[in-house]
């Protein structure tokens, strides 16, 4: 039961649009959800889907624009006066009208605010706007519904239907005593089934996970997940109850650390996506460019110093690309080993234990691959004996030595509170290239004596 | 406000365990969060896992099982009888009851069904093994509020409590036909704000998203993100409410099929964790290691071509690694974003742009490249003009060949239904490494003759 945008109705839109046809836009877009209508927004040129969006009712405009991809919102937002932008952040929540005000620049921010017709949702998303991003008061809302723990029943059904009515979803009343301190809570469930004479104080559960503003919002996932809980609450440096966040919010966060780590592991070094432009994936992937061309100005340099041994055992140097190669995937595997097994606070044991492990592991894939090669050597890739006998003495010490390298550095940055994902991609390879080609030639050397 | 497992409280336990004071160790745990009680019990021998998890109340139990590693679970499950692990299903909701049968060999699972003690909720699980694990069916429970469309307030509300006795959360009431047909939804908070005696039919909500049984789980993930849902129905073929799925469910989907595409870009071909066995990595490394290493075998065939330029440019040799890294690099840059696009369903435009898109991109930083390279070659490397000269131009066209090779596999893999994040990672680099290495040389024979 999902919608799918057809080319017909693009081009239907497209004619309405042209003959600014606005009553029949209406009718076509109004039973839409704002999900879909913002991804058929996407796929117009900025200037028809600003028409569309003007055409538009505000209480839908406000919900497609967050949905809306970020530079066709920036442009829409840009055709906007603070006041038109004003009445679309009136009708959202506290922390989705903060996180667009965000976007917006300084001048226009101070201005916007000021336009906020309801007052109290105003103080609510400025007070949002104090958070970090990357923290729990960061990704919160405001909206929650909560009572006193000295009422009855009664007083908080009451309370709680005037309170519900701008909250989609409830989950838990928070219950809080005189100074607002969250105390605990209440479930809808209770309240259906409770006498309405009953005492708060005689009902709620005292036991509640909750989180500080400023708890970075990976670990406000972590907990979430492990808790198995659909929303918590936030609390300031007093145990005031600030803000609460639900599962959707921490849904956004544990995505985004997941696309982070991929793209870090493939050397993209910041958030974007395939229709962003490309100046900015040029500064999200040069850099790692320029780190790889730099090691392979190293590795050159490496070949350099046993350019003596090409007269006699040129065939050496055929297998360079092959010995690089295996360091860089198998140092690859272990660091995304350990950067996972970091994110999902998997890894138990000592360092040195696990670095056992990667070699005991490295040594069994290692014999078998040197196996495979030596019989490739001779038979398919006929080289002497001898050569063949380098290569494989020097794949298995290159595993070994590229496997301890992967799963170290990922634990190094750890432990210098550096991101261990950085250390995936490029950045292994690169190190395991040089490393790799400089221990391949050394046993060469060793052996031959050039 | 987390709880943290510290070195003490392992000793505490290893000695209550030692001295058999099971009364103490209860007292110690029985406060504790089964979350919490699983990690204890997973940092434990599994001898002394078994035992604790034994003294535990079969209330907690059930739930610390869902939480435990695999390789745990097993063990533990191992030493119960069919009727002790009966015991511990029957505390858990359908779908958790479910996954662990899943588990078990086929005669244990068909026992352990007879000694269920709840017919219905066995009946529940019966159905639910009928699924395909990666469908709405085999991640949907049959836990769930419906109330039927004939009904008043009234008789909802107390229905209501008797079926929500045992779900921890309600969401959304169903309302279905006589024939059990998902009709549409009512909220617990009109309920609440609702007289008694109104029809359901005149207050209930008859738009809903639903999803079908056979519906892939990524799908139902992706509905689910879009509509910003928390809960949805799953329908038989015939329309009929059979199941719900909560985001909490969705949550494992999105995150193992983050961790799948993180580990396939990794050369990691099964789900894995750190702490898996010696014999589980290998099995999941070794494949991509073998395909590394052919491909390598390309390699050396392809330099061997080349050959005769040994002697006379030689220093041409010490340039493979850097081309072969450069091209590798792009290439699983380019595929890590299509790869990403598709998950994301944010493609958007036909292939042709995007790979002009791809060629422009590389241009850019193949031109910024090239400066860097040119330069170096001279001022670093001190290599010959010619030979600076070739490597320059070689660079360039490797970036633009391997970054369409990078956008364009993955998109094939697409379009023949197959996983495109298996084009990431070694697959991408192999595949590049000898096109690279081939362009390179095929440019400077073209330029030197030899």
């Amino acid at each position: 039961m999902e919608f799918k945008i057809s080319r017909e109705l693009i081009h239907e839109l497209e004619d309405l649009i042209k003959s600014r046809n606005d009553r029949q836009l209406e009718v076509l877009l109004n039973d839409m959800h704002h999900a879909d209508i913002a991804e058929i927004l996407d796929k117009l040129d900025f200037n028809e889907a600003t028409y569309v969006f003007k055409v538009l009712d505000s209480e839908k405009t406000a919900e497609i624009l967050l949905e809306l991809e970020d530079d066709l919102r920036e442009n829409i937002l840009g055709r906007l006066s603070a006041k038109e932008i004003a009445e679309e952040l009136d009708e959202l929540e506290t922390n989705d009208a903060a996180d667009i005000i965000g976007e917006l620049s300084q001048d226009l921010k101070a201005e916007v605010i000021s336009e906020l017709l309801d007052v109290e949702h105003a103080k609510d998303i400025v007070d949002l706007l104090r958070y970090d991003e990357d923290t729990a008061g960061g990704i919160m809302h405001k909206e929650l519904v909560k009572v006193n723990e000295n009422w009855n029943v009664l007083t908080c059904v009451k309370e709680m239907r005037m309170q519900a009515e701008n909250i989609s979803r409830v989950h838990s009343i928070y219950v809080v005593d005189d100074e607002d301190r969250l105390k605990g809570r209440l479930s809808l469930k209770d309240l259906l089934t409770t006498s309405s004479r009953t005492a708060i104080s005689d009902v709620y559960i005292r036991k509640l996970n909750s989180v500080k503003v400023n708890t970075e919002d990976v670990e406000v996932a972590r907990i979430m997940q492990k808790y198995d809980l659909e929303a918590i609450p936030v609390v300031d440096e007093l145990g005031r109850l600030v803000g609460r966040i639900t599962i959707d919010d921490i849904l956004d966060v544990i995505k985004e650390e997941a696309d982070k780590d991929y793209q870090l592991a493939a050397g993209i070094s910041q958030d974007i996506e395939a229709d962003d432009s490309i100046l900015e994936h040029t500064k999200a992937r040069l850099p790692w460019l320029v780190l790889a061309l730099l090691g392979g100005f190293v590795t050159v340099k490496v070949l350099g110093l046993f350019e003596p041994a090409m007269e006699e055992h040129g065939k050496l140097f055929f297998f360079t690309p092959l010995i690089a190669a295996m360091a860089g995937n198998v140092g690859v595997q272990s660091s995304a080993i350990i950067v996972q097994g970091l994110a999902n606070n998997s890894l138990s044991g000592s360092l040195f234990s696990r670095l056992v492990k990667e070699v005991m592991l490295s040594l069994l894939n290692g014999l078998i691959l040197a196996i495979i090669l030596f019989l490739g050597s001779h038979f398919l890739l006929d080289v002497e004996f001898i050569i063949g006998f380098i290569v494989t003495i020097a794949l298995v010490s290159v595993i070994i030595i590229a496997s301890l390298i992967g799963t170290f550095i990922p634990l190094l940055l750890e432990k210098f509170g550096i991101d261990p994902a950085l250390a995936t991609g490029p950045f292994i390879t690169t190190s395991n290239d040089i490393c790799g080609i400089l221990i391949y030639f050394s046993i060469a050397k060793m052996i031959l004596g050039f």
